[in-house]
């Protein structure tokens, strides 16, 4: 075995893993969002957004990091979560490439009333994501509800949106 | 240290490696499942199997690749997902050997009723699966309501099915 | 590139394997839980805690891994199952460090009534691993219904519990 060999080999291995935990860090960030969400917690859900980073979901049109604070702190957020509340993702499809990413999954929007709870949305969701200053950050995420519209149904493929 | 202390280290990495490698594409390929299906996209959804790849579930029993493409394709399936639907997979728990691969999870069937959604069946999924030409694919898929029986929750084991 | 490099680089790619395998296990562990106590496995179910091993969640509060056999052993539990029910538990979000993790993931208790399920409860689930004899094992875990309560929202940081 060369220099030269050891070199190719661990460069493979280099990349490989860090493939593998660039995968893992963007599906554990996606993993976060819900149980975040539902304890109700602004800084932490809005740290996973960049600055700039936007979310569209009916109802709500957010075009900042601070406009995504805002929408967990708010009385509507709040009261939700305080009536029981699962903002339920499933596992996300995860495509990285480089410092971009992109991921799918779909999500149910669970309520309670009385003693048990209702499935108050089921839900496409799409993730644009950057890696920035060496972390993984949405950089747009675009939720619709699953009601048998094509624009929901065009959210489900992890890649690039138009 | 050696250059047989080198190429045992290297080994074992390259080793560990593809394993987490394969774990995850495994992993991946049944999340990308219910986006791809929900979308209504038979192509995609068909590639996830094998040509001779199998899937029963109730009321289907699709023999081929080319069964799962029409299943999709089908107004039985085109009207489920115009009406409003989700097929929202659990995690995926996966067991991989060298070029087979088995993993169990549960699924929720979630539809469109008036203004909300309801579960119209949740169900035990065991996969069967085989690395083909350098790709994982799905070569069986037994699902079955979670309705009690024991036909049901014998296949919640990721282990080869008899 | 001297031999201290190739150590160096060796070295770092051992540590974040390892750490990658961990955040596997971990992830593979608990989604093992739904499937198998859905199945009805004492013992797999029993094997997933460490043999002083807690987990409380309503109605039961259990404080060995014996005793989480006798619950999934119970005839309350196997009547759930033979009811038709789902254990379904969301992606876990895993922290590890060194020898110890936390998970955090939220949960649905899906039961079958009449010709449809029921989402009989949302749930919170905080989990403690550690690693004993080389296996990661649940020290502790507390589940709680998502009914508004602060306790329950309180789990959802995958970090040590109080």
């Amino acid at each position: 075995m060369t220099a030269d060999d050891v070199e190719a080999r661990l460069r493979a291995l280099e990349q490989q893993v860090g493939q593998l935990t660039d995968q893992i860090a963007v599906t554990q960030l996606i993993a976060s969002y819900g149980p975040l969400v539902d304890a109700g917690s602004p800084e932490e859900v809005a740290a996973l957004w960049s600055e700039d980073g936007s979310y569209q979901v009916e109802g709500w049109n957010m075009r900042s990091r601070a406009e995504v604070h805002a929408m967990v702190a708010s009385d509507a957020h709040q009261n939700l979560i305080a009536g029981g509340a699962a903002h339920f993702l499933g596992p996300a499809q995860v495509n990285v490439h480089g410092d971009d990413a992109y991921a799918v999954c779909e999500s149910l929007l669970v309520r309670r009333r009385d003693d048990r709870w209702v499935v108050a949305r089921a839900g496409a969701n799409h993730f644009t994501l950057r890696r920035i200053g060496g972390r993984w950050q949405i950089t747009r995420r675009v939720t619709r509800a699953l009601d048998g519209a094509l624009e929901a149904r065009a959210l489900l493929t992890a890649a690039p949106l138009d």
